[in-house]
């Protein structure tokens, strides 16, 4: 992924430095992170995926848990769940929450509670959700306590990942499609997006 | 606490056997996995907590795990939030939630998110949590997809909680009173309560 292209991770995937392997890495590494527990990841299986040395994972990001801050980006994910007019945002986030969880096989915003349960330190995955998701949803909703209503919308949007991933695969959200889980689920997040 | 007292912990305060103890192993066992993460939960502080020896938590409980797993009981914590006929259900659990975390200085759901990230064999606190939240709730629905709505308010629920962990001590959320977060959370809650 070039630094150049505008995407919203291209400044954290500079941060292992510039050359070869660095994308891979970092593909990987998120990749890991995002489908397994945080124990089970390993530098080792990072560096297998990616093609290159576990020394090199070492040199470039420092330690595992350094590495996890690295790749601890919602920016994307964020790009996609709000690219639409507040009108129509709260079925655009459902749809899109769906979507992701789909085409990544995992959960786009989860790990963020996740980090609640395991490490206290891991403070840093949570300023870059509050400054990635929350605060710059606030930055779009017009009205009053746009700081609170963002701070519900993104927990709507865990607890519809939260409820997807605790109840698969024989749930009833598993079988959903997702304009029924968007009719079903999508008013509150509106209410929320336009409530004053 | 006595066994006979109907509530919904009772059965799972037996698991260790009767005896001196017991339930002060249980209490400040679910104390210590409520306010610490998973990793920081060491037998030798539930046994300072509770006064008794490390040796005598292993004989009546086992293993971490398994204490962790007997003390995972979300019985009572449903018993409260369910507490209220169908059209006031939205608000109450709002209120409920927002009470119960304050009492217990910790969230009374949020550990079976946790558990989606630390290990993939916690799966006996995801089904005790389908069975005593999920699909309790579900049987008091009325009309069509009564389970997925439940999940999908499980959801919500986890959802408030989440946000309103990640967002602390700073956050919206941690200065807005209860009531303001009925205001804004329960309709959305209320919908799928009532949504046929």
């Amino acid at each position: 992924m070039s630094t150049t292209d505008g995407s919203a991770t291209a400044s954290v995937e500079d941060a292992g430095g510039t050359g070869s392997g660095r994308d891979a890495i970092v593909r990987a590494a998120r990749r890991a992170f995002t489908l397994k527990p945080y124990a089970e990841v390993t530098m080792r299986g990072i560096a297998t995926a990616a093609g290159v040395s576990p020394s090199l994972i070492v040199k470039r990001f420092g330690t595992k848990e350094a590495l996890f801050n690295t790749v601890a980006d919602f920016g994307a994910a964020a790009d996609a769940l709000f690219a639409a007019p507040l009108p129509e945002l709260g079925r655009h986030l459902v749809l899109t929450m769906v979507e992701l969880r789909d085409r990544f096989g995992g959960d786009p915003l989860l790990r963020v509670v996740f980090s609640l349960g395991i490490e206290d330190e891991r403070t840093l995955l949570r300023a870059r959700f509050r400054e990635q998701v929350t605060d710059r949803l606030a930055g779009r909703l017009t009205g009053p306590d746009a700081a609170l209503r963002a701070e519900l919308i993104a927990g709507q949007l865990l607890g519809l990942g939260a409820t997807l991933s605790l109840h698969r695969p024989d749930g009833a959200g598993a079988h959903a499609s997702a304009e029924r889980l968007a009719d079903l689920y999508a008013p509150g997040l509106q209410r929320l997006v336009d409530t004053a």
